[in-house]
């Protein structure tokens, strides 16, 4: 299993630490790879803070307080779900930022509206300066089951960094 | 990064969906390693329930309710706390047994009395019929940050099975 380039995660530790923010994170598909791949660097308890493996409707639910309601009306492969994961990600610990995946991985699970590899990323930052910020956007990989994966992992903690600097 | 041989996840997958029980996992020092290792295998969602990835010590307490006097007292790198973070995965989730590992990865953080390499781990199981049981072992592996990280999934997954067989 490939993960992030360890110079991503590098730059990602190196910008949390300036800000003095902690990360946390909100899986569904990756199933604690992303969070795995923060905690490869030696660390890495400077500013990760926890992670959040949300595999079943239930677990999202339970321990990110996405409402029941949200994933009945719009599928846990959505947009309103990524983004109440990635607030209940931060609302749920002591970090100031999070990212949240929820897709479909394959190979089974696909439909013709979320085809396999479909993913739904959310990112919430509590910015003190700029107030509290979710960002979401969809995206569709290529690739078998561990390629989606990996693609995930990547683009999760690129954009984090995009929007943490 | 390396994990558990896919053959072990699938042993344990048949097994866990023979008795019909769902898994969770708590990990301190793999960071959701054990988690990904489970959901690298397509179909997981039939007995994967949710990982809690407690890096820090206050998501020890707040995800698991492991007793902070707890890991005063004896280190989170210890044996109640690795069986307290068992319990608190089965009894804050849907599953029905669980595994857990708190220990040192390194390169920092050893002591002489948990150099690098030392790990705890938990696993507890709500066995209908025997009734719940946690079980507790402490090991010392050899190796860099990486490797340590590595044996740690492989051998939580292993205990496991054998556990459920």
């Amino acid at each position: 299993m490939l993960t992030a380039t360890p110079q991503l995660v590098e730059q990602l530790a190196e910008r949390l630490m300036q800000k003095g923010w902690m990360l946390a994170t909100a899986e569904s598909c990756t199933g604690g790879m992303i969070a795995a791949a923060c905690t490869d660097l030696a660390g890495s308890s400077n500013w990760f803070d926890r992670g959040f493996v949300t595999y079943s409707n239930e677990a999202k639910q339970d321990m990110l307080n996405v409402p029941g309601a949200l994933i009945a009306a719009h599928g846990a492969v959505s947009e309103p779900v990524a983004r109440a994961m990635a607030r209940g990600a931060v609302a749920h610990s002591r970090a100031r930022c999070s990212v949240a995946v929820t897709g479909v991985a394959g190979p089974g699970g696909g439909s013709e509206a979320k085809p396999v590899g479909t993913v739904w990323f959310g990112w919430h930052l509590e910015d003190g300066a700029a107030g509290p910020q979710t960002h979401a956007e969809c995206l569709r990989f290529d690739g078998d089951r561990a390629q989606v994966r990996q693609a995930t992992v990547q683009h999760a903690l690129q954009t984090l960094l995009k929007l943490v600097s």
